[in-house]
């Protein structure tokens, strides 16, 4: 039987996304959808501008949307997806989860909480226990479990299949698609012809997510990884994907050869929205390339290429789909995890 | 009295924009055009596909265009820009050289040959003089003078100016405009919504030449300068501009305030082309941008920004006109020097 | 059984979308592959420069690609699809026809011949006949068989589906994706911020062989339609899809009410590559867009909107998948027309 | 002595580019810059989003910007250029007129209205005499004087140089920039791999005031040309540059060859900033484009190109560097002849 779910913030583009990925979903139903207060109580058809270059879902079209409040929502949700401005999550999703429901989020607020599980499945789903500590601290029948950011996920797989030899530095480039920065982030005059050396806040999201992610969970708490990660960002006239440079140290010697052979062993999951192949490692160093590579796992992989040794020990390029498995994809990975690890 | 001057691959992107500097220069007046042999003995107007958003000065449109020789070249020449294909450049520039030739070229050949001087007239002007040592070993009378390589010019300068802080490694990550690949470089099926993670063998020239430019002469011999630099290149949907992102470590400490002041007043040269700033530092942490700044000192200014901490040290960004200071006004600019030093 | 299929130009961009087509294909299997002579004796994963954002399918990879000539092809071949550049079409395709093969060609020669039937199966499936006629003249056992250029194809099925109004006068303009130029066919310093109002040629099909779809073929002899076309053309920077104004003066009156209708129940066929719908009309006058609606239908149906009152009579915007509805799938669709109609 | 204007509306794109234009022009001195009330009181400096692609002039970055409304201008202003929204530019640019400013606007309220002039200068400057009746009818001792929108202007003037072959009907498809929405009036997401078939009343523009454009003044009332025209209009991933495709129908035959001298004899004016060619006419069928032709004459010339014998007449393409010539440009030449015609 299908699991009902809400998507709170269901107009944006990671909200749209979700309802691509969710509506052909085999195991969960849309119930719910919310949005700004002046949305509430219209068509979906009629307050979202759908951009996702496939139809709006039937169905979905014809719902009702609510406000993004508990008491909106109808009670027949068992899990709620949320793709909120960080600033509304913030102040939202604790209500949620104070009213019983399980949120599985992309909204960049409380990512970093000690009690909040920063997930990737294929990566920490050990950390997703977290939640026990949360629910003891916070008194939620509830719970709160996010996805990292899209620049973070798009870099982090690969250190996991390395951590093995000992991560010590990492010097990470992206060159970020402008959806990821909603549909009205980035205007046309800003990036046609141009990139933006600046995104707001970012690269702090890179270097500490990542220390979380790969840390370590007790059972009672959670250490983070060692590692440095030093992050620029950048913003590029490209629609989807991000791309990222890496120039990483390692504590134990690394050859090229190595490195490709962990990426590529690296497992993925039995999860419904999981890719096959988790890393894709290319041989061409031309490759991977947003436009002819995003897609690959249906959205859900993450590529990597180009790599070699770097005059400070291993260099390579990655990239994931920051929408897909950056975004929706993140969080609807998130919710199978809590589904099959009996979270509901 | 104007100094007469010849262009060697005069019907290629750098060519056009040589064209465009020398032919209003007050100092040169553009004597010879040279091309492959099939567009040998046409007017220049009918054998370059102009693509230079001014029209072709309508003298240089009318000159007739000879092979790539020597012996083809009008006597009255003083001195030749060379932008051909490296390995063209590699076969025909030494007998320019031979013929008693001065030549400023922009071609990659033998720039990391040990009597050949690589010069950016701003940071290592005295470099100039490798030129004695080379007419000796090579019994020219003519000599061979190289710019760096575009990606290379848009750091270098920085690094020059916080070069008493004691450079230890560099990090640096480009992404770059489609003109340095040429007109016919980058197919538009390649690079729109898209970037590319791989330039064929850029990453070795930022990490050589840099080492070069920086290295110090001492009259006879050249040593390399000790920093280390580790470069990954990307192309994206820019036309010009090459932006970077630079993480840099010194041993002396070094903060972001220290870091602009040295770049503000890292000195310019009172050569014609030289801008009267060298390096432009903004406060904004979104630029410099490639559409917004590549014409800053009329294309010839390097521009900073976002200076700031590092896990590492310090992190900045640059932006150069790529075919402008980072290649045809490079090479105006090395020919301005041969000049004021005396070596015509 | 599956029918045998070679694909001559195997490695260009349609064919490329060919191989993407015919590989799944339940009634066909690639059984042969051409390219240029020096591309002869290789595998076809070593000679082609796949850049279609899915992965080359792993036995198209290992097959060897033969030389474009009938001897070389292999003889259990039932079916050829063509598309070289037009002079090496008119060339060798008569060749192929004479060893017998029947050829569904994209390549612009022998358009309008007279004996050589020009067919949307959907608009004109009754041309095919033709066949005879050429077969008789010719006196070849295979037969060939064109689709339109793709900016024919997507303007020319609403025309189809309005005719019943009497078509007296169509200006168009077009609004043209780069891929229809092939890989190489326009650099990204030609169109990055940019358009060409021109494309060599192009208005002249549009004009001819629009006549040619919509005229009336009687057993033995085609007339073309009255109908009187203007074209104007131009490359912007999209990468699939084109996009055209139509301004339409019609015998009768028609309302654009009518026009959606009829566009609307304009009929698709059975086709295996046939869409459900064939016109798809939007009432939101800012669709269709390339980017977002170019995949409806599998990338095989055309769509509509804007249609309105103009100051002439009708005007309207129609849009089709360049490489897909206009080249690829369009040689496909005749080859299934082909197999149906028993001309195999 | 330079007469002192103001600019309403001075943060936006057009504000930005009149800046651009006024501070270094000879005949005319900043004196005021009004912007919307939140930004009132504020310098100049830290309200506007600089995004041309030169620095903001010095001293203009220091003024303090004022509301939109007459009582907060300095009266120490002589003209006023307008650049506002059209509903604010509705609401205010009568009460500076009636405070007695003579106001040149590019704003596209009241352009259609019968006592208000619409004006290119090289082509009814006659028509700035309407002021007369306007002062009468309104009892105003300012004056309202609009020039046409971009898309407008763009084939307006070769329209004007072909009038003596009797204009019969245009049939015109335009491919508009996106700085023509202004900075977030397009975003990314929207355009890139992408064109939108619509732009809003845009068409209605072209059709009316190109009609009173070409009309004839008796000194009393305003007569509207005879001439039909039909518009469709796109947006294309261009940041500058407007082109269209033109297809036009006269009562006199017409050859190219004819249409192409009386393009280039249509006489420029001897204003400060009308270009020395205002019609630039190419023979190369590729031209204009935007990227290359757009700055011609300072971005005040029009071009035109692929002049040829159509279906049903004549068509050609030409182009117009949309936010000078078609919009901050246009207010300054509208300025220029209302301080030379005395109206001040």
């Amino acid at each position: 039987m299908a699991v009902r779910v809400g998507i709170l913030g269901a107009t944006g583009a990671v909200g749209q996304r979700l309802i691509g990925m969710l509506d052909p979903h085999p195991d969960f139903e849309i119930a719910a959808l919310t949005a700004s207060p002046s949305s509430a109580g219209e068509k979906y058809r009629d307050v979202a501008k759908w951009r996702v270059d496939s139809p709006i879902p039937q169905e979905v079209a014809e719902m009702t949307v609510s406000a993004t409040d508990p008491d909106e929502v109808t009670d027949d949700v068992d899990l709620i997806f949320s793709s909120l401005p960080s600033s509304v999550g913030a102040a939202v999703e604790p209500d949620f989860c104070e009213a019983g429901y399980v949120v599985s989020s992309n909204s960049s607020n409380a990512r970093m909480a000690e009690d909040v599980p920063l997930v990737i499945p294929e990566v920490n789903a050990d950390h997703l226990d977290l939640i026990e500590v949360q629910r003891d601290e916070r008194g939620w029948d509830g719970a709160l479990v996010k996805n990292p950011n899209c620049s973070t996920i798009t870099f982090v797989p690969t250190l996991a299949a390395l951590e093995e030899y000992g991560l010590r530095t990492v010097h990470v480039a992206t060159l970020q698609a402008v959806s990821g920065a909603g549909y009205d982030g980035v205007t046309s005059m800003e990036i046609i012809d141009n990139a933006i050396p600046h995104i707001g806040s970012e690269e702090e999201k890179l270097e500490t997510e990542s220390k979380k992610l790969l840390g370590e969970f007790d059972g009672a708490q959670l250490s983070l990884n060692d590692v440095e990660v030093g992050a620029s960002c950048n913003r590029i006239p490209t629609i989807d994907g991000h791309l990222e440079n890496v120039f990483l140290e390692t504590e134990a010697e690394l050859s090229p050869a190595e490195a490709a052979e962990a990426m590529r062993e690296y497992p993925s999951l039995d999860l419904y929205s999981s890719p096959d192949q988790l890393i894709e490692v290319f041989e061409d160093p031309e490759r991977p390339q947003p436009r002819l590579d995003r897609t690959l796992g249906g959205g859900m992989s993450i590529s990597a290429g180009g790599i070699q040794e770097s005059t400070f020990g291993l260099q390579y390029n990655c990239l994931a789909h920051n929408t897909m498995r950056g975004a929706a994809g993140a969080s609807v990975l998130n919710g199978e995890l809590l589904v099959e690890n009996g979270y509901l």
